[in-house]
Protein backbone atom coordinates (compact mmCIF):
# COMPACT_ATOMS: atom_id res chain seq x y z
CA UNK A 1 0.00 0.00 0.00
CA UNK A 2 1.50 3.18 -0.62
CA UNK A 3 0.77 6.21 2.06
CA UNK A 4 -0.68 9.35 0.92
CA UNK A 5 2.09 11.45 2.52
CA UNK A 6 1.80 15.25 2.40
CA UNK A 7 4.71 17.78 2.63
CA UNK A 8 5.12 21.26 3.77
CA UNK A 9 7.98 22.17 2.13
CA UNK A 10 9.29 26.14 3.41
CA UNK A 11 10.19 28.44 0.66
CA UNK A 12 12.67 31.23 2.93
CA UNK A 13 12.91 34.07 0.69
CA UNK A 14 15.13 37.56 1.34
CA UNK A 15 12.87 40.54 2.38
CA UNK A 16 10.37 41.05 0.31
CA UNK A 17 10.29 44.86 -0.47
CA UNK A 18 7.44 47.68 -1.47
CA UNK A 19 6.91 47.11 -5.09
CA UNK A 20 9.27 43.85 -5.77
CA UNK A 21 7.23 41.17 -8.04
CA UNK A 22 6.89 38.19 -5.22
CA UNK A 23 6.56 35.57 -8.03
CA UNK A 24 9.73 36.56 -9.31
CA UNK A 25 11.70 36.42 -5.55
CA UNK A 26 9.66 32.66 -4.99
CA UNK A 27 10.89 31.44 -8.49
CA UNK A 28 14.42 32.57 -7.75
CA UNK A 29 14.42 31.41 -4.78
CA UNK A 30 13.31 27.72 -5.72
CA UNK A 31 15.73 27.61 -8.65
CA UNK A 32 18.59 28.37 -5.86
CA UNK A 33 17.01 26.09 -3.56
CA UNK A 34 16.84 23.22 -6.58
CA UNK A 35 13.03 23.28 -6.06
CA UNK A 36 10.10 22.85 -8.62
CA UNK A 37 6.41 23.09 -8.65
CA UNK A 38 4.70 19.53 -9.19
CA UNK A 39 1.42 19.50 -10.26
CA UNK A 40 -1.46 19.28 -7.75
CA UNK A 41 0.80 21.85 -5.66
CA UNK A 42 -0.88 23.98 -3.08
CA UNK A 43 1.56 27.55 -2.71
CA UNK A 44 0.46 29.25 0.70
CA UNK A 45 1.82 32.83 0.38
CA UNK A 46 1.54 34.95 3.58
CA UNK A 47 -0.78 37.67 2.90
CA UNK A 48 1.71 40.18 4.87
CA UNK A 49 4.18 39.26 2.12
CA UNK A 50 2.05 40.33 -0.92
CA UNK A 51 0.46 43.34 0.94
CA UNK A 52 3.96 44.72 1.39
CA UNK A 53 5.13 43.64 -2.50
CA UNK A 54 1.84 45.72 -3.78
CA UNK A 55 2.19 48.19 -1.24
CA UNK A 56 -0.94 47.78 0.74
CA UNK A 57 0.43 50.02 3.38
CA UNK A 58 0.18 53.31 4.59
CA UNK A 59 2.46 55.50 7.06
CA UNK A 60 1.17 56.36 10.20
CA UNK A 61 2.58 60.10 9.95
CA UNK A 62 0.24 60.63 7.33
CA UNK A 63 -2.69 59.70 9.49
CA UNK A 64 -4.69 62.22 11.39
CA UNK A 65 -6.93 60.72 14.27
CA UNK A 66 -10.34 61.46 14.49
CA UNK A 67 -11.97 62.08 18.05
CA UNK A 68 -13.58 58.54 18.03
CA UNK A 69 -9.84 56.93 17.17
CA UNK A 70 -8.37 59.03 20.36
CA UNK A 71 -10.98 57.96 22.42
CA UNK A 72 -11.15 53.88 21.55
CA UNK A 73 -6.68 54.50 21.84
CA UNK A 74 -7.18 55.52 25.11
CA UNK A 75 -9.38 52.33 26.09
CA UNK A 76 -7.31 49.60 24.19
CA UNK A 77 -3.76 51.60 24.24
CA UNK A 78 -3.15 51.34 20.91
CA UNK A 79 -2.06 54.28 19.29
CA UNK A 80 -4.14 57.06 17.90
CA UNK A 81 -2.85 56.91 14.13
CA UNK A 82 -2.93 53.15 14.22
CA UNK A 83 -6.70 52.86 15.10
CA UNK A 84 -7.65 55.69 12.74
CA UNK A 85 -6.35 53.38 10.51
CA UNK A 86 -8.38 50.15 12.29
CA UNK A 87 -11.71 52.28 12.22
CA UNK A 88 -11.64 53.20 8.22
CA UNK A 89 -10.74 49.28 7.23
CA UNK A 90 -13.35 48.28 9.34
CA UNK A 91 -16.89 47.21 8.72
CA UNK A 92 -18.05 46.77 12.28
CA UNK A 93 -16.29 47.67 15.88
CA UNK A 94 -17.68 44.56 18.05
CA UNK A 95 -14.70 44.90 21.31
CA UNK A 96 -11.20 45.28 22.53
CA UNK A 97 -8.88 43.87 24.94
CA UNK A 98 -5.46 45.59 26.19
CA UNK A 99 -3.98 46.31 22.54
CA UNK A 100 -6.54 44.35 20.23
CA UNK A 101 -10.11 45.71 18.56
CA UNK A 102 -12.21 42.73 17.90
CA UNK A 103 -13.31 44.28 13.93
CA UNK A 104 -15.74 42.43 11.71
CA UNK A 105 -14.11 42.81 7.99
CA UNK A 106 -14.91 41.42 5.01
CA UNK A 107 -17.35 39.04 7.07
CA UNK A 108 -14.30 37.86 9.14
CA UNK A 109 -14.13 38.14 12.44
CA UNK A 110 -10.52 39.90 12.52
CA UNK A 111 -8.20 41.38 15.50
CA UNK A 112 -8.29 45.25 14.22
CA UNK A 113 -9.46 44.42 10.87
CA UNK A 114 -6.24 43.32 9.65
CA UNK A 115 -4.49 46.44 9.72
CA UNK A 116 -0.55 44.97 11.47
CA UNK A 117 2.00 46.83 12.41
CA UNK A 118 4.41 43.14 12.57
CA UNK A 119 6.67 42.67 9.67
CA UNK A 120 5.63 45.94 8.07
CA UNK A 121 8.44 48.42 7.09
CA UNK A 122 8.86 50.74 9.89
CA UNK A 123 6.68 53.70 11.10
CA UNK A 124 3.90 51.96 8.88
CA UNK A 125 1.36 49.22 8.96
CA UNK A 126 -0.11 46.73 6.31
CA UNK A 127 -3.61 46.59 5.34
CA UNK A 128 -5.44 43.38 4.13
CA UNK A 129 -5.62 43.57 0.05
CA UNK A 130 -8.73 44.69 -1.59
CA UNK A 131 -9.35 41.71 -3.24
CA UNK A 132 -7.35 38.67 -2.06
CA UNK A 133 -8.79 36.42 -4.38
CA UNK A 134 -7.61 38.16 -6.91
CA UNK A 135 -4.22 38.25 -5.90
CA UNK A 136 -4.23 34.88 -5.57
CA UNK A 137 -5.47 34.62 -9.30
CA UNK A 138 -3.02 36.80 -10.25
CA UNK A 139 0.11 34.88 -8.21
CA UNK A 140 -1.82 31.77 -9.57
CA UNK A 141 -1.68 32.84 -13.72
CA UNK A 142 2.04 34.07 -13.59
CA UNK A 143 3.09 31.24 -11.55
CA UNK A 144 1.28 28.52 -13.94
CA UNK A 145 2.63 30.82 -17.13
CA UNK A 146 6.26 30.36 -15.58
CA UNK A 147 6.24 27.06 -14.66
CA UNK A 148 3.65 25.13 -16.49
CA UNK A 149 2.52 23.26 -13.71
CA UNK A 150 -1.45 23.40 -12.71
CA UNK A 151 -1.58 24.81 -8.99
CA UNK A 152 -3.86 25.91 -6.44
CA UNK A 153 -2.21 29.07 -4.53
CA UNK A 154 -4.19 30.31 -1.04
CA UNK A 155 -3.24 33.62 0.86
CA UNK A 156 -2.58 33.04 4.45
CA UNK A 157 -3.19 35.34 7.33
CA UNK A 158 -3.66 34.39 11.31
CA UNK A 159 -5.75 35.08 13.76
CA UNK A 160 -6.66 34.14 17.86
CA UNK A 161 -9.86 32.36 18.32
CA UNK A 162 -12.76 32.22 20.48
CA UNK A 163 -11.44 31.04 24.55
CA UNK A 164 -7.92 29.66 22.57
CA UNK A 165 -4.48 31.18 23.12
CA UNK A 166 -2.53 32.46 20.66
CA UNK A 167 -3.07 32.63 16.82
CA UNK A 168 -3.59 29.69 14.24
CA UNK A 169 -3.55 30.16 10.08
CA UNK A 170 -7.07 31.06 8.49
CA UNK A 171 -7.20 31.72 4.89
CA UNK A 172 -7.91 35.02 3.17
CA UNK A 173 -7.93 34.58 -0.34
CA UNK A 174 -7.45 31.68 -2.91
CA UNK A 175 -7.51 30.17 -6.37
CA UNK A 176 -7.67 26.82 -8.33
CA UNK A 177 -8.72 24.57 -5.95
CA UNK A 178 -12.51 23.60 -4.10
CA UNK A 179 -11.92 24.85 0.00
CA UNK A 180 -14.78 23.05 1.45
CA UNK A 181 -15.65 19.49 1.09
CA UNK A 182 -19.20 19.10 1.52
CA UNK A 183 -19.33 15.26 2.97
CA UNK A 184 -23.19 15.53 3.93
CA UNK A 185 -24.62 11.86 1.99
CA UNK A 186 -21.30 10.14 2.88
CA UNK A 187 -21.20 6.99 4.81
CA UNK A 188 -19.18 6.96 8.08
CA UNK A 189 -17.17 3.86 9.37
CA UNK A 190 -20.50 2.03 10.17
CA UNK A 191 -22.58 3.22 7.21
CA UNK A 192 -24.55 5.99 8.79
CA UNK A 193 -25.12 8.86 6.54
CA UNK A 194 -23.33 11.89 7.88
CA UNK A 195 -25.92 15.11 8.21
CA UNK A 196 -24.12 18.36 8.37
CA UNK A 197 -20.48 17.67 8.32
CA UNK A 198 -18.31 20.24 5.46
CA UNK A 199 -14.56 20.37 6.27
CA UNK A 200 -12.85 23.86 5.99
CA UNK A 201 -9.69 21.96 3.64
CA UNK A 202 -8.61 25.66 3.01
CA UNK A 203 -8.47 27.02 6.81
CA UNK A 204 -6.32 23.40 7.22
CA UNK A 205 -4.15 23.92 5.05
CA UNK A 206 -3.60 27.37 6.18
CA UNK A 207 -3.02 26.58 9.24
CA UNK A 208 -0.52 24.07 8.27
CA UNK A 209 1.38 26.30 6.21
CA UNK A 210 1.34 28.84 9.15
CA UNK A 211 3.34 26.65 11.25
CA UNK A 212 6.46 27.30 8.76
CA UNK A 213 5.62 30.46 8.48
CA UNK A 214 5.49 31.89 12.21
CA UNK A 215 4.95 35.02 13.05
CA UNK A 216 8.44 36.92 13.57
CA UNK A 217 11.99 37.02 11.58
CA UNK A 218 11.42 33.69 10.34
CA UNK A 219 11.75 34.78 6.61
CA UNK A 220 9.37 32.13 5.40
CA UNK A 221 6.50 34.07 3.58
CA UNK A 222 5.42 30.99 1.29
CA UNK A 223 4.93 27.03 2.02
CA UNK A 224 4.09 24.71 -1.09
CA UNK A 225 1.50 22.03 0.32
CA UNK A 226 2.55 18.97 -1.73
CA UNK A 227 0.09 15.51 -2.02
CA UNK A 228 -2.74 17.72 -0.17
CA UNK A 229 -6.30 15.72 -0.56
CA UNK A 230 -7.68 18.88 -2.43
CA UNK A 231 -9.43 18.82 -5.95
CA UNK A 232 -7.81 21.85 -8.26
CA UNK A 233 -11.10 23.77 -9.73
CA UNK A 234 -11.60 27.05 -11.21
CA UNK A 235 -14.61 27.68 -9.73
CA UNK A 236 -13.93 28.45 -6.02
CA UNK A 237 -13.11 31.32 -4.16
CA UNK A 238 -12.88 32.69 -0.44
CA UNK A 239 -15.97 33.49 -0.15
CA UNK A 240 -16.80 30.02 -0.16
CA UNK A 241 -15.78 29.38 3.62
CA UNK A 242 -18.43 32.04 4.43
CA UNK A 243 -21.79 30.73 6.30
CA UNK A 244 -24.59 32.72 6.20
CA UNK A 245 -24.69 34.25 9.67
CA UNK A 246 -28.10 32.79 9.86
CA UNK A 247 -27.03 29.56 10.22
CA UNK A 248 -23.72 29.92 12.19
CA UNK A 249 -23.52 28.02 15.56
CA UNK A 250 -21.70 30.79 17.15
CA UNK A 251 -23.83 34.35 16.01
CA UNK A 252 -27.20 33.44 18.02
CA UNK A 253 -24.57 31.85 21.25
CA UNK A 254 -22.41 35.11 20.87
CA UNK A 255 -25.03 36.84 23.41
CA UNK A 256 -25.64 34.28 25.90
CA UNK A 257 -21.64 33.79 25.95
CA UNK A 258 -21.10 37.29 27.59
CA UNK A 259 -23.52 36.73 30.21
CA UNK A 260 -21.77 33.47 31.15
CA UNK A 261 -19.77 34.27 34.42
CA UNK A 262 -16.49 32.43 34.29
CA UNK B 1 21.04 24.89 2.78
CA UNK B 2 19.07 22.44 3.86
CA UNK B 3 14.92 22.92 3.81
CA UNK B 4 13.47 21.75 6.96
CA UNK B 5 10.65 19.81 5.71
CA UNK B 6 7.42 19.04 7.18
CA UNK B 7 5.47 15.69 6.84
CA UNK B 8 1.88 14.20 7.29
CA UNK B 9 2.27 10.53 7.19
CA UNK B 10 -1.01 8.93 7.65
CA UNK B 11 -1.86 6.17 9.26
CA UNK B 12 -4.81 4.28 8.35
CA UNK B 13 -5.96 1.64 10.19
CA UNK B 14 -8.86 -1.45 10.44
CA UNK B 15 -11.82 -0.01 12.49
CA UNK B 16 -11.34 0.46 15.92
CA UNK B 17 -12.82 -1.23 18.27
CA UNK B 18 -14.58 -0.63 22.28
CA UNK B 19 -12.05 -2.37 24.08
CA UNK B 20 -9.16 -2.63 21.50
CA UNK B 21 -5.95 -1.45 22.67
CA UNK B 22 -5.40 1.41 19.93
CA UNK B 23 -1.75 1.95 20.42
CA UNK B 24 -1.26 -2.05 19.28
CA UNK B 25 -3.49 -1.79 16.59
CA UNK B 26 -1.49 1.71 15.49
CA UNK B 27 1.89 -0.04 15.75
CA UNK B 28 0.67 -2.96 13.90
CA UNK B 29 -0.37 -1.15 11.48
CA UNK B 30 3.23 0.67 11.05
CA UNK B 31 5.03 -1.94 10.32
CA UNK B 32 2.99 -3.82 8.50
CA UNK B 33 3.59 -0.30 6.28
CA UNK B 34 7.47 -0.66 7.38
CA UNK B 35 6.70 2.59 9.09
CA UNK B 36 9.07 3.91 12.04
CA UNK B 37 8.52 6.60 14.26
CA UNK B 38 11.45 8.80 14.81
CA UNK B 39 12.45 10.94 17.61
CA UNK B 40 10.65 14.28 17.54
CA UNK B 41 7.96 13.07 16.06
CA UNK B 42 3.97 13.87 16.79
CA UNK B 43 1.92 11.41 16.82
CA UNK B 44 -1.69 12.97 15.99
CA UNK B 45 -5.05 10.57 16.82
CA UNK B 46 -8.46 11.42 16.29
CA UNK B 47 -9.61 11.86 20.12
CA UNK B 48 -13.03 9.68 18.16
CA UNK B 49 -10.59 6.52 17.98
CA UNK B 50 -9.64 6.90 21.33
CA UNK B 51 -12.90 7.38 22.83
CA UNK B 52 -14.15 4.42 20.79
CA UNK B 53 -11.12 1.69 22.51
CA UNK B 54 -11.58 3.25 25.64
CA UNK B 55 -15.25 2.80 25.51
CA UNK B 56 -16.10 6.00 26.29
CA UNK B 57 -19.74 5.78 24.56
CA UNK B 58 -23.45 5.65 25.47
CA UNK B 59 -26.05 4.00 23.92
CA UNK B 60 -29.03 5.96 23.31
CA UNK B 61 -32.01 3.71 23.89
CA UNK B 62 -30.56 3.30 27.36
CA UNK B 63 -31.42 7.56 27.55
CA UNK B 64 -34.53 8.76 29.13
CA UNK B 65 -34.52 12.45 28.09
CA UNK B 66 -35.81 14.87 30.29
CA UNK B 67 -38.57 17.69 29.84
CA UNK B 68 -35.78 20.08 29.09
CA UNK B 69 -34.50 17.48 26.20
CA UNK B 70 -37.75 17.52 25.07
CA UNK B 71 -37.96 20.67 24.62
CA UNK B 72 -34.60 21.60 22.97
CA UNK B 73 -34.81 18.77 20.72
CA UNK B 74 -37.96 20.19 18.87
CA UNK B 75 -36.55 23.54 18.53
CA UNK B 76 -32.96 22.01 16.91
CA UNK B 77 -34.31 19.18 15.22
CA UNK B 78 -31.91 16.54 16.95
CA UNK B 79 -33.66 13.85 18.70
CA UNK B 80 -34.42 13.81 22.65
CA UNK B 81 -31.77 10.85 24.00
CA UNK B 82 -29.33 12.96 21.73
CA UNK B 83 -30.26 15.77 23.44
CA UNK B 84 -30.19 14.39 27.09
CA UNK B 85 -26.47 13.10 26.93
CA UNK B 86 -25.45 16.58 25.49
CA UNK B 87 -27.53 18.75 28.14
CA UNK B 88 -25.38 16.28 31.09
CA UNK B 89 -22.50 16.54 28.97
CA UNK B 90 -22.12 20.47 28.63
CA UNK B 91 -21.01 23.04 31.60
CA UNK B 92 -23.13 25.63 29.38
CA UNK B 93 -25.49 25.70 26.65
CA UNK B 94 -25.22 28.78 24.81
CA UNK B 95 -27.07 28.62 21.34
CA UNK B 96 -28.56 26.37 18.49
CA UNK B 97 -28.83 25.95 15.17
CA UNK B 98 -30.91 23.08 13.13
CA UNK B 99 -28.83 19.87 14.19
CA UNK B 100 -26.59 21.43 16.50
CA UNK B 101 -26.05 22.77 20.12
CA UNK B 102 -23.31 25.61 20.55
CA UNK B 103 -22.34 24.52 24.32
CA UNK B 104 -19.35 25.24 26.64
CA UNK B 105 -17.51 22.34 28.13
CA UNK B 106 -13.85 22.10 29.88
CA UNK B 107 -13.91 26.06 28.24
CA UNK B 108 -14.22 25.07 24.94
CA UNK B 109 -16.41 26.39 22.42
CA UNK B 110 -17.99 23.01 20.45
CA UNK B 111 -20.75 22.04 18.85
CA UNK B 112 -23.02 19.23 21.28
CA UNK B 113 -20.54 19.17 24.32
CA UNK B 114 -18.21 17.01 21.95
CA UNK B 115 -20.68 14.62 21.80
CA UNK B 116 -21.33 12.79 18.35
CA UNK B 117 -22.69 10.06 16.56
CA UNK B 118 -20.30 10.39 13.51
CA UNK B 119 -17.80 7.28 13.78
CA UNK B 120 -19.82 6.39 16.79
CA UNK B 121 -21.30 2.07 16.83
CA UNK B 122 -24.48 2.25 15.82
CA UNK B 123 -27.35 3.13 18.46
CA UNK B 124 -24.59 4.86 20.56
CA UNK B 125 -22.43 8.36 20.45
CA UNK B 126 -19.19 9.11 21.45
CA UNK B 127 -18.33 11.35 24.04
CA UNK B 128 -15.16 13.67 25.03
CA UNK B 129 -12.50 11.35 27.92
CA UNK B 130 -12.92 12.75 31.11
CA UNK B 131 -9.18 13.54 31.06
CA UNK B 132 -7.39 13.93 27.14
CA UNK B 133 -4.22 14.92 28.39
CA UNK B 134 -4.22 11.89 30.80
CA UNK B 135 -5.35 9.38 27.55
CA UNK B 136 -2.59 11.59 25.01
CA UNK B 137 0.40 11.12 28.11
CA UNK B 138 -1.06 7.23 28.23
CA UNK B 139 -0.41 6.59 24.57
CA UNK B 140 2.62 8.45 24.46
CA UNK B 141 4.33 6.20 27.28
CA UNK B 142 3.33 2.80 26.21
CA UNK B 143 4.40 3.92 22.34
CA UNK B 144 7.82 5.16 23.62
CA UNK B 145 8.13 2.18 25.60
CA UNK B 146 7.68 0.30 22.61
CA UNK B 147 9.51 2.15 20.44
CA UNK B 148 12.30 3.64 22.49
CA UNK B 149 11.94 6.79 20.38
CA UNK B 150 10.69 10.49 22.20
CA UNK B 151 7.58 11.66 20.61
CA UNK B 152 4.63 14.30 21.38
CA UNK B 153 1.34 13.42 20.65
CA UNK B 154 -1.69 15.40 20.34
CA UNK B 155 -5.49 14.72 20.11
CA UNK B 156 -7.49 15.42 17.52
CA UNK B 157 -11.21 17.11 17.30
CA UNK B 158 -13.03 18.42 14.82
CA UNK B 159 -15.12 22.08 14.96
CA UNK B 160 -16.52 24.70 13.18
CA UNK B 161 -15.20 28.44 13.50
CA UNK B 162 -17.66 31.88 14.18
CA UNK B 163 -18.53 32.56 10.31
CA UNK B 164 -16.90 30.48 8.07
CA UNK B 165 -18.27 26.99 7.07
CA UNK B 166 -16.95 23.78 7.84
CA UNK B 167 -14.50 22.23 10.19
CA UNK B 168 -11.03 22.41 11.10
CA UNK B 169 -8.93 20.66 13.82
CA UNK B 170 -8.36 21.86 17.14
CA UNK B 171 -6.58 19.96 19.94
CA UNK B 172 -8.33 18.32 22.68
CA UNK B 173 -5.01 17.22 24.40
CA UNK B 174 -1.88 16.77 24.46
CA UNK B 175 1.72 15.49 25.74
CA UNK B 176 5.20 15.64 25.47
CA UNK B 177 5.76 19.20 23.55
CA UNK B 178 5.13 23.00 24.26
CA UNK B 179 2.11 24.03 22.54
CA UNK B 180 2.06 27.57 22.08
CA UNK B 181 5.05 29.81 21.08
CA UNK B 182 5.47 33.39 23.56
CA UNK B 183 6.49 35.73 20.54
CA UNK B 184 6.62 38.72 22.86
CA UNK B 185 9.64 40.41 22.62
CA UNK B 186 10.66 38.67 19.45
CA UNK B 187 12.26 41.03 16.53
CA UNK B 188 9.63 41.25 13.19
CA UNK B 189 11.56 41.05 10.07
CA UNK B 190 12.30 44.90 10.38
CA UNK B 191 14.07 44.66 14.16
CA UNK B 192 10.98 45.58 16.00
CA UNK B 193 9.66 43.50 18.94
CA UNK B 194 6.44 41.61 18.85
CA UNK B 195 3.98 43.26 21.66
CA UNK B 196 1.36 40.57 21.80
CA UNK B 197 1.95 37.62 19.30
CA UNK B 198 1.84 34.43 20.85
CA UNK B 199 1.11 31.12 18.19
CA UNK B 200 -1.12 28.02 19.20
CA UNK B 201 0.90 25.44 17.49
CA UNK B 202 -0.69 22.43 18.98
CA UNK B 203 -4.11 23.94 16.90
CA UNK B 204 -2.25 24.45 13.58
CA UNK B 205 -0.81 20.93 13.69
CA UNK B 206 -4.07 19.57 14.40
CA UNK B 207 -5.43 21.36 11.63
CA UNK B 208 -2.87 19.43 9.63
CA UNK B 209 -3.54 16.37 10.83
CA UNK B 210 -7.41 16.69 10.53
CA UNK B 211 -6.85 17.53 6.81
CA UNK B 212 -5.51 13.51 6.45
CA UNK B 213 -8.21 12.26 8.83
CA UNK B 214 -11.19 13.70 6.92
CA UNK B 215 -14.96 13.52 8.71
CA UNK B 216 -16.10 10.31 7.22
CA UNK B 217 -14.69 6.69 6.49
CA UNK B 218 -11.60 7.50 5.81
CA UNK B 219 -10.42 5.04 8.13
CA UNK B 220 -7.07 7.26 8.87
CA UNK B 221 -7.25 7.57 13.08
CA UNK B 222 -4.37 8.67 13.23
CA UNK B 223 -1.07 10.94 11.21
CA UNK B 224 2.51 10.87 12.03
CA UNK B 225 3.57 14.63 11.82
CA UNK B 226 7.40 14.56 11.23
CA UNK B 227 10.25 17.79 11.09
CA UNK B 228 7.32 20.05 12.98
CA UNK B 229 9.29 22.93 14.77
CA UNK B 230 8.15 21.92 18.05
CA UNK B 231 9.91 22.11 21.63
CA UNK B 232 9.56 18.31 23.10
CA UNK B 233 8.92 19.00 26.99
CA UNK B 234 6.92 17.56 29.58
CA UNK B 235 5.40 20.70 31.08
CA UNK B 236 2.48 21.61 29.41
CA UNK B 237 -1.29 20.08 28.79
CA UNK B 238 -4.02 21.01 26.71
CA UNK B 239 -4.90 23.85 29.76
CA UNK B 240 -2.07 25.73 28.56
CA UNK B 241 -4.14 26.32 25.41
CA UNK B 242 -7.01 28.33 27.36
CA UNK B 243 -7.07 32.17 27.57
CA UNK B 244 -8.44 33.75 30.79
CA UNK B 245 -11.95 34.75 29.16
CA UNK B 246 -11.17 38.38 30.81
CA UNK B 247 -8.12 38.64 28.05
CA UNK B 248 -10.56 36.41 25.06
CA UNK B 249 -10.91 39.38 22.12
CA UNK B 250 -14.03 37.39 21.35
CA UNK B 251 -15.94 37.31 24.80
CA UNK B 252 -16.34 41.25 25.16
CA UNK B 253 -16.91 41.72 21.32
CA UNK B 254 -19.54 38.18 21.36
CA UNK B 255 -22.92 40.93 23.20
CA UNK B 256 -22.54 43.33 20.21
CA UNK B 257 -21.99 40.79 17.28
CA UNK B 258 -25.08 39.69 18.58
CA UNK B 259 -26.50 42.88 17.59
CA UNK B 260 -25.04 43.25 14.29
CA UNK B 261 -27.62 43.32 11.49
CA UNK B 262 -26.35 40.60 8.94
Amino acid sequence: MVLALVELIPIPTPLIKPGEDLVDVLLKTMRSLNLEFKDGDVLAIADKAVAVSKGSIVNLKDVIPSQKALTLSKRCGLEPAFVEVVLKEADAILGYVERAILTLKASILVANAGVDRKNAPAGTVTLWLKDPDEAAREIKRKLEAETGKRLAVLLVDSRVNPLRMGTTGFTLGLAGFKPVEDCRGQLDLYGKPLLITRINIADDLAAAAHLLMGEGANMVPAVIIRGAPIELNENYTSKNLLINPKECLYVKGFKRLSDVQF
